[in-house]
């Protein structure tokens, strides 16, 4: 499948836009993309599926949704109530314990119908009930790296076997160590984890320091903080990072940015839920690597990434009482590149070519990117997901104009509407 | 021109959801909604221009912006450097004094176009060459309620003549008593003011306690807060209310609960420019009168109610620590019934019959919208512009499917990119 996206503008690694460009994108991957006049000479020798007259519009990488659940969907508007604790104990867990496989499966697919819509091309999902999800992903075209979620109620022994399958299952599919949290995971299984991370030499995710409360957990059954802690146990000796990090320390940063570690922020979450607010400025001036995500659909409560880059934006301003504290360029890179990274898409950070043909229309024409004073900074403080013309992932369009080329959200809709009653408590 | 819309669901003046709905619109009002049953009796003596199957999607009351600076559009994304005072002197008001009749009148369209895309049906603007303004929201068919921007460099001696000449210019267009603030008004000019709030028995406007300086620098004059300035001065004596209220005192939001003002909030904006984060839910517990606006697209920078009721639900939840801080029923009521009341428009606060047919469509097959556990939650929570399907003022149909029918948004771009050019220092 050659794709010849005409008339466009790209968005460069170093966030440049090229005016008069063209993508030429052979099955899964970018061919070309640079200047218009360069496309023509090799578009020339070539035949294509389809040619797509951009009308000036921006392709950039797609959004990547650095924390997840996915099947979460279920729980959107539900429990709004309730601060994390009693949000996981009196409406969440409940739910999940009647939660089947079919059901991640279609609320996987409502969340895909979702972050195609808003220009997001991968997910970095922790949730159960995995081949049903990744049946769900294969399906839908969805780029679904899978984060494990052990804890001492489940999953340790199964996490090894996961990677394995997981990572051999379809192109589209991967899996990275993880496990839910401190405060869920005893030492001992805190322990296997590490000894896993050094069998295979691999990354591991976890929550950390989400609120002040597991923070101070920690520290009583430690003495030190949960990013000491995994630290001192060797869980971080071959990378990975923390979602949320609210409540980091000095040291805890220090820590993260001497091992390299990604710290990922999910600011509406936090928000809502009342958890607190990261100081995103710090973790930038201090050069650590950071991407975003947000969170499930339960405590954010959309899975819009134009949202989240908006509020990492801003919501240091008032804390440093600086309306420049963070540069939104460096917040576009954070949810661009610096999410693909973190999750090991490295094929997928940028359009250049070579790179898996992940990427995203941007309406250049609705009033919200007008006038072009500065794009990145419109994208980042004006974006929303009604902008999103079209999505791709692994040179497949899957959303155009409204509507989805692999999911029918009529059927999501239906089934996904009868399933809620299934959970209802 | 009736058209009937079939097919629906409608959100009534409690926030409930009445299903197997439909409306129907006679010329500017809204001749019927109610059950579909009913409907097809009325129906039946009538004829229509058009009839709308609207998928059983839902019709709501348009989003109102109760404080906005419509044509400051050609500032987005232009010096985002800057806190609120180095904005205004370095970046705003050297690029104002340029401005022309013809920029406003065009970069009001454009800001038309942005909330015709959002679902806002009406602006309550405060800005200047305000025939040219007042000459595009005809042609366009928006809903504009100017607010008087009077300060020490201007606009007092005229303030009389628009209160007069735009009241009686056209049906869309309404003219409302204000001035820019505290700190560009010397204290005759603000006795003036409260002359000519007696004088026509009318409401008065104002920016207030935006920033910490602001209500610094008026106890340092005055030895009191604005808002306690003005209550002595008597301009709050027929009502009115205050745009930002970001550093209200007890005794300014008591101020304004016994006088029944209207608080404005504008939660991005705040944020961006380090102003601060409004205690929305005081204003609420104190049962205080409240209405929501983006301010201008220089200092937020979209034009987005749905971002700004986000904000303004879940930005106390870290001050109080409480998930529950802000009941998001109370702000979608503040976004649509409290900015109309605000602005004067009581014909235009629901979808009862006889109210002016000012609605839009909410996409109910979009996936921010599923599931329906809680459908005021979801818009809320998870709403976003992308969800607007239609935009209907005074009965007629402005934007439908991501096409508008009084605007060129071809015509606006180009013609805007190139008064940026003019408008550069």
């Amino acid at each position: 499948m050659n794709i010849r996206y005409k008339n466009c503008r790209i968005l460069t690694s170093d966030l440049k836009v090229l005016d008069d460009a063209e993508l030429i994108t052979v099955n899964d991957k970018i061919f070309y993309s640079g200047s218009a006049d360069k496309a023509v000479e090799i578009a020339g020798g070539m035949t294509f599926d389809r040619e797509i007259d951009c009308n000036n519009d921006l392709l950039m990488p797609g959004l990547k949704n650095a924390h997840t659940h996915s099947a979460m969907t279920f729980s959107r508007s539900l429990a709004d109530e309730y601060c994390l604790d009693d949000w996981l104990h009196k409406a969440i867990f409940p739910r999940e314990a009647k939660l089947i496989p079919e059901h991640v499966y279609w609320f996987a697919k409502l969340a895909y119908a979702e972050y195609l819509a808003g220009g997001i091309t991968a997910c970095f999902d922790m949730y159960f009930h995995r081949e049903a999800n990744a049946k769900a992903a294969v399906e839908t075209g969805f780029r679904h790296v899978f984060c494990g979620a052990a804890n001492d109620f489940g999953g340790f022994d199964t996490l090894e076997t996961y990677y394995n399958d997981l990572n051999s299952f379809d192109p589209l599919v991967s899996f990275i160590l993880g496990f839910h949290a401190e405060y869920t995971t005893c030492e001992d299984n805190l322990k296997f984890m590490s000894e896993l991370a050094h069998k295979y030499e691999a990354p591991v995710f976890t929550h950390i320091s989400e609120t002040a409360a597991e923070v101070e957990g920690c520290k009583e059954r430690y003495g030190v903080t949960p990013a000491v802690l995994f630290d001192r146990l060797g869980i971080f000796d071959y990378g990975g990072g923390g979602f949320h990090c609210v409540w980091f320390t000095d040291e805890d940063r220090k820590i993260f940015k001497d091992k390299g570690l990604y710290s990922v922020f999910n600011a509406c979450s936090n928000l809502k839920l009342a958890s607190g607010i990261t100081s995103v400025h710090k973790f930038i001036s201090e050069g650590m690597k950071i991407a975003i995500g947000t969170d499930g659909a339960g405590s954010n409560n959309a899975l819009d990434m134009f949202r989240e880059m908006y509020l990492d934006t801003v919501l240091s301003n008032v804390e440093t009482n600086n309306a420049a504290a963070v540069d939104p360029a460096v917040i576009l890179k954070a949810a661009t590149s610096g999410g693909a990274s973190c999750m090991g898409l490295d094929d997928c950070v940028s359009l250049d070519a070579g790179m898996k043909a992940d990427f995203i229309r941007i309406d250049m024409h609705h009033p919200a990117s007008l006038p072009e004073n500065n794009i990145v900074k419109n994208l980042v403080y004006s974006g929303n997901p009604g902008l999103v013309k079209m999505t791709v992932i692994d040179g497949k369009i899957l959303y155009e104009n409204g509507e989805y080329t692999t999911l029918d959200i009529e059927e999501i809709r239906k089934v996904t509407k009868e399933m809620v009653k299934d959970l209802a408590i």
